[in-house]
């Protein structure tokens, strides 16, 4: 494996050094993003979703257009996708326009992998989230709102609560948290929503959230579908918000100043109550703005000229 | 209230001299268009699309490119807005995104001015219509189209006729016009459609649009909704037209050259001919290339360097 | 008739000359895209979609941005098509925007053409497609592949399979190959989709597909909906495919070398085998990205400054 990061699908593609430029370079960005806007002027990036999304095809929109790229969206509604076109099909398409970087969101799992097996030199694959397998450049923007907040991994003692098992955006955030040092990941949630392998090296897994929260100093909150309630022992949105929600009592027992994230979107009054998530303790608007960075540092890293 | 304006959300939030101001500015950009282009370059514009649009989402894209910007259009359809998020966390969402400009348009009153009200400084929040209450920068579009027929708003005469009631048209443009020193404004149109304040400082209601027209200089007919019709003492379409619709014999009644306006989309045939529709004194596709200009101007204004 | 292009709707319009002129300068592109960049830079061309497309629209997009010209896309979905405005409505209100191009997908027959007529000066109408009419930007991009294998048009003996009845692809790469002085050309295709003059000046019907193929050195499949082969004597997709597919047995009948061409998207297993599709002989890959090169030199050529 050579240190160049050519595409970004699955976190196990990254060493650690790797990641970190990745997030020295997205601190940098927050710093002065002005000094890095235009510098990729006349390239292309095409946003791929066979899944609905606002703030994720948003953020790389967003990042590439400062950064002074072309940005062409494309969405399975209204598409030839609908005409029955294969994904792969597809893909060579959209690699034949000469794109420097293609964004793919898929329901189905190992799709942006099977994608970047099959491009061009030249031609950067991003995962924007593949089925409940991986969300890198989620789990990015997560680790650098910690990073902000620690000057190292290994003090951070996180909580990751709520719907672990099909959530894409756990499963990246605790590979990359475990690769980055982080010190403890302490997983709770309902029983039916702990993946079986839950417990494994690095993290451990709480019966109850007091329990979990009790001196963490970050608390990642996850986003449940309402319609997952329904297959669990409880029997409604009000009594898993009093049982899995992060209400300020509960936040009481974590260590002082200890930082809230979510991934958004919310579900105020289920996961998390509205006054933690609009509190002093939040970084969930930060989180937004930090996907900015973080996948300008992405784009840029991948687009950076062969030495 | 300085005489800075920040936010276009509600026409009542103008005063007279920024209101001319903005339309000395649309009709220069309007004279020589190419000198305003990219003045802007590098800036992002977001249109937050809550209702489906073609003419004002496209005017303000394509004001906001000739000024250099980025656009980044969200509509509700396929986008979190379907996952339940709240308005509030998607503006958020986007605000953290770092746009200079956020265009909305929502089928409730007053939430462009809520948003408005959360804007970070150096983020501008612009009103593309929010239910029946508002749509300031079509009546802006209006204004010069106005000016750019009259030497003085007070030499004007006219009526605005169709479906008062519903119309965030109407509503934001009787209050700039008066704004503005116009000379009269004559409102016509079905009883149901007529709002219960209608007839007040400066307007006046009249029972049928032969005597309303009458010596008028100017008219505006406003679009009707054809499921609306069933609501009415009128059995259908064509006799819409023969009570309410702006024929050649009625136009007949009013001044010479009394300039026609609609702010499309037209349904022809129903409140509007089509030969007076594409006649020579109408102005309505004169009115779709002032959106551009008045939007220009909205846009260039709101973004002006603090002094 | 000048020999100025202004509109490209059907290839009736273009002489011999034209459509040289355009090939040629496509593939200068195709041998040095970025010389051609920003080269219409601050233009603006509108994607005016009212069928589903992914390959044409950002096909259309790509050359465009390129080019450095602001791109804004339409499609009936979201827009104030669906309120009922009329096509020349929108197409009035969308060149009052002051477009450089306006590219019309359209289901009817025809209507590229008569907007062209609307256009004022210095907007250029571009056919992506009116109902089973004309595709004329796809045959040029076909043109171009077929130029790429063969030093004079005169020496290509192409056969085009299938569904030639419903293909605007079909009829628009007919009448330009033929313009082109194209050696021959062979129509294959079950007897319902052949159209009645099929068998004209230039164009022989074939009873199969192994006549057809049989020394041919191109051979041009296209896309069949399946929906339309419940209307044939063929019980399912399995017996279209072996009796009107291009298979490796039915291929190996053909000149050595013999290029596979087709319009996509594909349906695998049906018009053409997976293994064809993406064989030496293909040149589909090739055809998606001389599409780019195609409609660059396309609006390169109609945006040229008058002399």
């Amino acid at each position: 494996m050579t240190d160049r990061l050519n595409h970004f699908t699955v976190v196990d593609d990254c060493s650690r050094s790797q990641l970190e430029q990745l997030l020295e370079l997205a601190h940098e960005i927050s710093l002065d993003t002005r000094a890095f806007e235009n510098t990729r002027t006349g390239r292309m990036l095409v946003n791929l979703f066979y899944e609905a999304s606002t703030r994720t095809r948003v953020s790389f929109e967003a990042a590439a257009k400062r950064l002074g790229m072309h940005v062409i969206n494309i969405s399975a509604t209204g598409s030839s996708v609908e005409k029955g076109e294969s994904l792969i099909d597809t893909f060579y398409t959209i690699q034949a326009m000469g794109p420097d970087c293609i964004v793919v969101r898929h329901p189905e799992e190992g799709n942006a992998t099977k994608l970047a097996e099959l491009a061009e030199p030249g031609v950067h694959v991003i995962n924007a989230g593949d089925g409940t397998a991986a969300h890198p450049s989620q789990a990015l923007l997560d680790a650098l709102t910690l990073k902000q907040s620690f000057s190292d991994f290994s003090d951070i003692r996180l909580v990751m609560a709520g719907d672990i098992l099909h959530s894409r955006v756990a499963r990246s955030a605790i590979k990359m948290f475990l690769t980055l040092g982080i010190g403890e990941i302490r997983l709770a949630g309902p029983p039916e929503f702990m993946p079986d392998d839950a417990s494994s090296e690095g993290t451990a897994v709480y019966a109850d959230l007091d329990s979990a929260v009790r001196d963490a100093n970050a608390i990642m909150m996850l986003r449940i579908q309402k319609e997952r309630i329904s297959g669990l022992d409880i029997p409604d949105a009000d009594q898993y918000h009093r049982e899995w929600g992060l209400n300020a009592e509960r936040l009481g027992l974590a260590a002082g100043g200890c930082r809230v994230l979510h991934p958004g979107p919310m579900n105020r009054g289920v996961e998390i109550a509205s006054g933690v998530a609009d509190g002093s303790q939040s970084r969930i608007r930060r989180q937004v703005r930090n996907g900015l960075y973080a996948r300008m540092a992405l784009i840029l890293t991948l687009t950076r000229a062969q030495a």
